[in-house]
């Protein structure tokens, strides 16, 4: 048999661990499939006194993460320390400097640093691979990159974000509200002590905008996502959306649209929507991830799985590493960088679809009145209305859904109910999923 | 850039025809994904005077199909003939023999000859690629050859056939008789006039078979398939398993156990089941395939979208040209057919599930007295039972789900039961897909 292919593994958390426990469960297999032995040959962490649950003593231990990129035993060096900055990235550097291979699950770093690592990569006919950073087991970046590749696609959007979705899927079984599940989610480990990443929409987004480069051969664009996270999401909000048909979802969104059109250029969004119980995305429960991906061949292609976790996070780094042994070195983002093209952001305000409103409200005459006067001026058209309930602040709750309608003219209804008295915080705005 | 990659394409029916419409349509946006352009160079058909809507002009055009594989300016032989032996395997042999790498999206062809011909491309360092052969646009060949790569797959399972489900999803909707919908499916050209190939099972049953072998390193043993088609289900059935919490569907399903257990070896079936409403294969419908896969690292996977048509069969083919412009050649079946693994076909008898049973029985006194005991003698527990309706047969229906058990007992019962003048028409047994 072959060479093997021998590895370096920087960061051995979770998935660092579930890396090695997979090669070493599946070694024989691996081998009859990638054509040759995929073996670890060095290693390097925080500290080396932790115990993991695997033998480590049998790899070399650097303490000086970056040395692993200099080692001449090894061919590829896998990343999975984490951080757009810092180690990773001077380990990524480092790495493909050296003419190694790379692999990493940093979404992170590919948000900020993607194009740049794989213009380093293709200079130097190594391999830059990461199917692990997007939607964790789900092999959708090479669903994307190849399956999908025949394809001129004009909208990728999913489910990228497992704690959210278990922290909404269990509010809408519990009809808790949202600090009581995030709290019991951090308590059971599928929450971050520090949330924000996940809950704030920004992690989601890392993952968007990589597949949104890969979808439509575009210059990855991190800062042109518009971000809303969950935090603002009440019990009555998911009930309402369940009364209507529909489940609420944080659900990352891409678009193309062609110059010429109101719409022109790339549309990146992450915010909570309204999904119709007849999609798929509205099955997906728990900490599942989920990518629908639609070309003008294929249709919509769907993609489900575990997005989180260490045997899924590992299953696509090992897939990487199978791919790269097989001699599968290809353009990280499908083409050269060079080929990407830059397009400009597409902005929101001619997207015409249904909106979902909400809003706390004082209980007293005239509330109800000044909203439906702020609608009627701003010529948003009220579809169905309901005031009914209590509020986390006291007031009584009034949620309604719009006809199809341009954004802009919601968000004009939205700034001229800015700062009125009736209202008592800030109004929830989502997006229903119309497709 | 460099050079194109140059393809002859053999049969030009709706498929053949929607590869031109695609690679007109995206030509650059493939030649940016594959480094270079692809160009169909030569055609061939059975009726040369026949409008297919796209220019043929362009190509030379040849009487003799075989003779596509022996031209010097191609690369790349696509076959769209069909049928799993004639001029298909012919120009298979020819082109892979004078060196052309070989695309196909014959499933019948893969399901008895793949082997040889998987063989024959290894040998001759060419490639031999089938994702259209499979599950139409959805990439799972790809999944599981690739992005799977470092399970230990354990399950593979689906609805691989888009007629079936068709017709299944329409006599739901409907409640309306097998026949009736079949025709209307006929009448709109969702089934073929000689409709056996899809209702009785043969065309999932080749599918399953391909994916059973890549899923599992196994060799593809069509051959040990056990086939059901959907001829038998009747309206009453759906209503029940709807009553019930199920909806019924055409499952492909291949799993392998190991050595030494009571279900060892490779067990393969295409069967009606009753699908549970939570499991999203309950929630495909209409003419849509999926295909779940279960590994020991990643967990479940789920693939869906368009199994057939011309836009979804063309992208696959066209993915499939776009890997080999990019030179990614590897062995058909994941690894060298040599290291594939022959597997005895597991027995079903082991095999411990809930069964759904359905007797069209003459409507007189003891009958149901008949069924009670002849479950009881082979040891089969019933968790429901009911009795009702009137047969297509003119007798009552009586239908029944037992609790978990073996398969054996179940198919014993019916042993005892055939011949039975109670009996009106055969028993129907259904598989409850509790996963």
């Amino acid at each position: 048999m072959a060479q093997p292919l021998r590895v370096a593994l920087a960061g051995l958390g979770t998935v660092g661990a579930g890396v090695i426990a997979l090669i070493d469960a599946n070694r024989d297999l691996i081998a009859r499939r990638a054509g040759r032995p995929i073996e670890i040959v060095a290693v390097s962490a925080r500290d080396r006194a932790r115990d993991r649950g695997v033998d480590l003593t049998r790899f070399a231990w650097l303490d000086d993460t970056r040395a692993l990129g200099q080692r001449d035993d090894v061919d590829v060096v896998v990343e999975l320390i984490g951080g757009a900055d810092g180690p990773a990235l001077t380990l990524a550097r480092e790495a493909l400097g050296q003419g190694k291979h790379f692999v990493t699950a940093n979404k992170a770093m590919i948000a900020h640093h993607g194009l740049a690592l794989a213009a380093e990569a293709e200079r130097l006919q190594r391999a830059f691979k990461y199917e692990a950073a997007v939607a964790g087991g789900i092999p959708v970046i090479k669903g994307l990159r190849e399956g999908a590749a025949a394809n001129a696609l004009t909208r990728v959007y999913g489910i990228l974000n497992g704690t959210c979705n278990y922290i909404l899927s269990t509010m809408e079984s519990e009809g808790a509200d949202f600090a009581a599940v995030l709290a019991e989610a951090q308590r059971l480990g599928y929450a971050e002590a520090d949330p924000g990443f996940d809950i704030d929409g920004v992690d989601a987004a890392h993952k968007l905008s990589i597949l949104a480069s890969l979808a439509f051969g575009s210059r990855l664009d991190f800062e042109a996502v518009a971000i809303t996270g969950i935090r603002q999401i009440i019990a009555a909000d998911i009930a309402q959306a369940q009364a209507l048909g529909y489940r609420v979802r944080l659900v990352g969104i891409a678009e193309t649209s062609p110059e010429g059109s109101s719409t022109a250029g790339l549309f990146q969004r992450v915010h909570p929507c309204l999904v119709p119980l007849h999609h798929p995305l509205a099955h997906v429960a728990g900490s599942l991830n989920a990518v629908v991906a639609e070309g003008n061949f294929v249709g919509r292609l769907l993609f489900e799985g575990r997005g989180a976790g260490a045997g899924p996070t590992a299953s696509a780094v090992v897939a990487d590493l199978i791919d790269i042994a097989r001699g599968e070195l290809g353009p990280a983002f499908a083409m050269p960088v060079a080929a990407l093209e830059a397009q400009p952001p597409a902005p929101a305000g001619e997207r015409r679809a249904r909106a979902y409103l909400r809003f706390s409200v004082a209980d007293r005459p005239g509330v109800l009145a000044e909203i439906a006067a702020a609608m009627r001026d701003a010529n948003v058209s009220i579809e169905s209305l309901i005031q009914r309930g209590q509020t986390p602040e006291g007031g009584a709750l009034v949620a309604l859904v719009t006809h199809e309608g341009p954004e802009r003219c919601v968000a004009d209804a939205l700034a001229r109910l800015d700062g009125s008295p009736s209202l008592l915080g800030q109004p929830m705005w989502m997006h229903i999923l119309d497709v």
